[in-house]
């Protein structure tokens, strides 16, 4: 299981995007964090880009944003979490996503997936 | 073609998955645009809330997000825009698309998608 990507509004979209691309090449999936308009913003902007790198990888990702309630300092907050996943392409085997659970380089993924403003 | 549904800052997030939703349901997709953090951000609430809504109808949705480059009001100005689509169901024939395209509740779609705030 991938750690969590959390996204602020300070964070680079960019950076964002290379993380959500480095997750979903090593797990075949990602998700995403983000509380408040802005970090949201800053989350989406980063999964469009990150479907550009994807891209030639011939991995195709969508998402889908779900509401979830997070602690945050002792406080409940809501917070949308994008669950990011790969469209089975055509032609490909079924059983794609559970290749990738084998891959040998499944180690690398994960961890050092928070992408906080203030690391960039 | 379905009219874009078109999400602003003040846009109310139920309105906006009623939107989604009805289109869904008559065209088997949807394109939603915002601009600016706060559209974006009521524009993910809004197909969160919309996959809900899709459920009960065996429709799930998911959203792939782009920039875009809009003229408003002579200015170019880089909305984001949320391709919303349906995923395959299993065992769910796959030109279930094309048989919502030749649904006769067709013309009910799309004619009143654009959903503003001081509309509600």
């Amino acid at each position: 299981m991938p750690d969590m990507i959390k996204v602020s509004a300070q964070s680079l979209t960019t950076a964002v995007a290379g993380a959500i691309a480095g997750v979903v090449r090593d797990h075949g999936r990602a998700d995403v964090q983000a509380i408040g308009a802005s970090a949201v913003n800053q989350a989406v902007k980063a999964i469009a880009i990150a479907h550009g790198y994807l891209e030639d990888d011939r991995l195709d990702i969508y998402c889908l944003p779900a509401f979830v309630e997070v602690q945050i300092g002792g406080q409940e907050r809501t917070a949308i979490r994008f669950a990011v996943e790969v469209l089975a392409e055509e032609g490909e085997d079924d059983e794609y996503d559970e290749d990738w659970e084998e891959d040998d380089e499944e180690e690398s993924a994960g961890d050092s997936a928070e992408v906080e403003g203030e690391d960039q």
